[in-house]
């Protein structure tokens, strides 16, 4: 299993611990962690998911493996700016947002376009055209976030068999 | 100038309506329309330019020219699927959005992260964290999108200089 | 007819005056040259084209239209840096090699990837496991090069058809 | 350490031997093991790698992880084709090209633009211009191959310190 963790490069205390809270919570479940690779929501997840011994994977924007920050074991160099941030959520089975500006807006969007479940922690709500749309999964905790995530990919799965 | 008009590749009739309005619009003005050469809005968009003698772009998610809608006149084949959207706003001055759905937020939210301006005919809305988020020009008619985009592209270009 | 043209962003005045006369040579039979944007053989190819009143677009590596050399008329900004080599080629019918380095070579590669001819100006050979690959044809003058594209492009089409 | 193997996705039982060859050693020495992700030297290496508990990453063109061969364990999903092959090897601090078509020539002329060493296991040669380009380093042996993957890493590491 491969579980998104998105959020800004720069965030607050809150959404720092919450990050490394999913992060732990994700390695302790075995999952493999992927994420842009840099600060902020991505180093405390990645931070997080370390200190359980789990697996982590940058997608790095950049041209140099030394951008990403110290907890990413498996530095993937695009070079490719933000046109990276569609591989992020491709290559997950469900995609946690925390908190996050425009960059994980996208991410969000091209992980719904392409029939990925994104739990939302303190993140970005939509409507369209007037109407509520519901398709970010709301989660109170990152235990529920995880939680969910699992599930979603899970079901999502057998859908697909 | 070149300004992008973005859309489903589906639409209503009312969208294809006021997407036809707007590229008739754009290439009055002088634009060339950039878009991601398929269907629905891009389509319509593509018929009005062409009908007003403008120029026309198409950056085409597949492996074929072919795929471009019968109004495109330089497709762009990028073999890229979906990353391809980042490439439609980056080459655009001002991004006019028309309904839409995930693929189209997801293109909204790369012209935000770029600091590209953004208007909004019926499309999506924002919140961040329970803030409402404003970025999104709203326009009333194709003729105000217009209108706000070159203004808000000759303002970002004036900055920049 | 789309024909891509690719050699260095610095290149010698032999070069130049090659790609300078390919561009010209493109415009005159009606074709839109596409290449990379930048400079050396790619501009020289662009003011060539612009001198006879033929359409260039430029894909470029940076985040900034401002990069292209002042005889694209139609930049595309991709910001994926040499990963947009694959889109000069795949959205070109026929691909015209001048010189170059190594972008020239991944260019000549991904198009012959994507079963796109090239027609080789002074440009790279290649032997595969000590077998000579003669994929790349040669031509002796702009001219010629030209003739070759037309040619390949047309019997490609027919073949597809 | 990352290091790449690059070569086609069907290849002959010689090479086959010789990808798991390197494959194994790679992992022996504690490098993670990148490559594309699908079959012939792909998974030919990855299967090596596995054999001997290493990491294996692949890069996948497509848009599901399913396609990745049974052997690996990271797989990254592109939806960008081929021009995922530019993100291969500016992962890797050095490339093992073992047979290869256009694809792997393609790789080869990333990474030399990228500057990262290319070894080279009856793979392709090249001249430019008539002359002979001897950037990629000719091995003789899976061995030989994986020792100066080693070398030419760690000296290009130092020369950037």
């Amino acid at each position: 299993m491969i579980i998104a963790v998105i959020g800004g490069s720069s965030c607050s205390t809150e959404e720092a611990q919450m990050a490394e809270a999913v992060g732990r919570e994700l390695a302790k479940r075995g999952a493999t962690l992927i994420c842009g690779g840099l600060g902020g929501v991505m180093e405390a997840a990645c931070r997080g998911a370390a200190s359980e011994g789990g697996v982590t994977v940058g997608i790095l924007p950049g041209d140099r493996g030394k951008t990403a920050n110290p907890y990413v074991q498996i530095p993937i160099v695009t070079g490719m700016s933000y046109a990276r941030n569609v591989i992020i959520v491709k290559s997950a089975q469900a995609v946690i947002a925390i908190g996050g500006s425009y960059g994980t807006l996208s991410e969000i969007a091209h992980a719904l376009q392409n029939g990925i479940p994104v739990i939302g922690l303190n993140t970005w709500a939509l409507s369209r055209n007037g109407q509520e749309d519901n398709s970010i999964n709301l989660a109170q905790s990152p235990a529920e976030a995880v939680e969910k995530a699992f599930a979603l990919a899970k079901k999502m799965e057998t859908s697909q068999t």
